[in-house]
């Protein structure tokens, strides 16, 4: 994978987060859930910059407050923790003493300050913590820490919820004649908005990067991935996005300017490759569509449309379908109120002239009902007012989302 | 149905807009739809006020155009048409040309101004409208036009896409020992954004009103009923409400504030009926949820949560498996962005108190699913921070809804 006008080169490796030197994690059966693993651990050998996006939703999960506070107070962290089948949300105090608890058996374990300790939960809301199983957890966890593909995959399945398989992704680059690793794990599935299951996604790199550059970085990465799969507003109580580096002082605010393109483009790769991974995996989800929005007149304005096509109930049963009717894609593009010009936008199928400007329709309902069969479906709206553009991924929605998500708990 | 603090008694009728004295209407077969009923069109006997609210879209269909035109050229109306099976949306220049042939043909037929004529569409976007048909229907309509429920019954079916059920309401009242009636027909299902299926609804009264004051009690009306059922933002690109009244001169500028709250209920009451009616009939729908958020702030906090709750697919998945998972609509209101104050909500379920502040569980997990068993379900979201008050009505998310929508046009 390279990215756009640049000269360095990714490598793809196997393994994740359990790809990055100086990390070593586990994944274990906790009995927070019946059988399924159910606690990740991460440990980092060294102290990490850290940096986060979470969710903007109005009801945050105890664990979110807890790590922000452990942020505010201890600028470099060691250790992960995220347990599923329990969101700890909507738990009241209860909740953030059960997160606390958690950060401070790991620390014990570990020998690490408390405030040194991410927490991240995903699973029922309003539902307590089971601190004891947490602890027992944490025990078998610190006794399995490993580095590589085995631990990183357990680590990944221990975060699942409706996800049906684990997602993991790392890329190697080279800087001054060094190689260097950005993995990830994350957990997500069904993800666009407003269906607002949890999404999770743990990246580290063994690259030395600031706080503030490396909180530049994520920003840059999350929008144009997890911020077009899932929109803004629209997040669960838990969403959370943790990217950790080995940390160097900046003596001056570091706006991440400096940070070689390499290593932007290797944690770009890593959140766009989570992000489609989350999409794929879509709670029965059969296709996967890319709708890219070009020629606008600024990407916030090819954003907002991109998102409002792939978030509508319409156009996702109309694919799932196989349903050529691309007037939901285009009321649901002047729906996002976001100064569509309705005399100007063209309609791009797999890069097939679909329908021109003026509601002109290229392909006929055969052509364009074979142009939606394939299980990866890329759509293009040109909106001939600029030259921007923005990309967003979702997934169909089918009868198989509903029978899921009727019955989560049961 | 007795509108609060208020006086005045409203008498339901059966027929809609055939109860209306002056409405004249008819339903036929035009043969844009294969067999059934697909042209509607409604005759004034007098020159009428008229009102509308239509969609935020920014692809309005070509009748919208139109009408908006005629509104602003002529400022009593005297006809309406509307036709299913086509929504002439996305259909460039060719499609206001045929939208303005339609006003012509009735105009002709019943020797009016073409402007004073209002269109209206629904059906499958970016298809032309075949006017020869059209014309064909028009003189079938016009020689059966009449007043009374068959008639109504004719065209509310005539307006019908993904509906199951015409949907009529009407209201009688008393103004200075006069009887008056309010009545109307819509079209729409599966209403809630971000679905948008095509609303349609078009009201008249034989209460003598001036545009202005129309205007200013259809937006009030509008509200409370069609925009606690849809997004504003979300609006499909046919979505419009016609309100008609025998028109009466205003030599001031009329806001509506001397009309009698004996008018102004039954409109209301006409308005919400239908929109109800539009829940009930959700595609694919097996429950109703009625959403009331309280002790809000004010009243534009109540609707922004009110409305987030009723639009989210976990919630309405969840309510179709009769799952009671709780934390869905507390994340949901919390997505709201609306100032949630998340340590002062507690939670009802048909008038039962279910979550307590503090997001402690007031009925077991059999009690809680026992609430999500009827038909139709009554949440009560209090948020501890004020007195105003909102509510909104949604249906659940079946895998009904998901077959009627991969294959709409098939």
């Amino acid at each position: 994978m390279i990215a756009p006008s640049s000269s360095f080169e990714l490598i793809a490796l196997r393994g994740g987060l359990g790809a990055v030197p100086g990390v070593r994690l586990a994944g274990v059966h906790a009995g927070i859930k019946p059988r399924k693993r159910d606690l990740a651990l991460v440990v980092f050998d060294a102290p990490q910059s850290c940096a986060s996006v979470v969710t903007t939703n109005e009801i945050k999960a105890a664990p979110l407050l807890v790590s922000a506070a452990h942020l505010r107070e201890s600028r470099t962290m060691r250790a992960l923790v995220c347990n599923s089948g329990c969101a700890n949300a909507c738990t009241g105090e209860r909740g953030e003493r059960d997160a606390r608890a958690t950060a401070r058996q790991a620390a014990t374990l570990l020998d690490l300050l408390p405030s040194q300790v991410i927490v991240a939960s995903t699973g029922v809301i309003g539902v307590a913590l089971p601190v004891d199983r947490v602890q027992r957890g944490l025990e078998r966890a610190v006794a399995q820490l490993d580095s590589g593909a085995k631990a990183a995959f357990d680590a990944a399945e221990a975060i699942m919820t409706t996800d049906r398989v684990p997602k993991l992704c790392a890329y190697a680059f080279y800087h001054q004649d060094r190689k260097y690793v950005v993995g990830g794990i994350a957990k997500g599935s069904g993800m666009i908005a407003p269906n607002m299951a949890t999404m999770l996604a743990f990246i580290a790199t063994d690259f030395p990067v600031s706080s503030d550059a490396l909180a530049h970085a994520l920003r840059g990465a999350n929008e144009e991935s997890f911020n077009m799969i899932s929109v803004d507003g629209d997040m669960s109580t838990n969403d959370a996005v943790y990217a950790f580096a080995p940390v160097i002082l900046s003596l001056s605010k570091d706006d991440g300017a400096e940070l070689p393109a390499a290593f932007v483009g290797a944690l770009n790769a890593v959140c766009l490759d989570l992000a489609k991974a989350m999409v794929s995996d879509g709670e029965g989800a059969t296709k996967r569509l890319e709708v890219r929005v070009t020629q606008a007149r600024d990407v916030a304005q090819a954003r907002a449309i991109a998102r409002a096509i792939i978030n509508s109930n319409l156009v996702k049963t109309a694919l799932y379908g196989e349903d050529p009717n691309w007037g939901r894609i285009i009321a649901a593009a002047g729906a996002a109120r976001a100064k569509l010009d309705p005399d100007r936008w063209s309609l791009f199928a797999n890069g097939k002239p679909w329908v021109g400007v003026g509601g002109i329709e290229l392909l006929s309902e055969a052509e364009a009902h074979r142009e939606l069969e394939p299980e990866t479906i890329s759509v293009e709206l040109r909106l001939g007012v600029g030259e921007a553009e923005a990309t967003g991924w979702g997934c169909d929605l089918s009868r198989d989302y509903v029978r899921i998500n009727a019955n989560y708990r049961t």
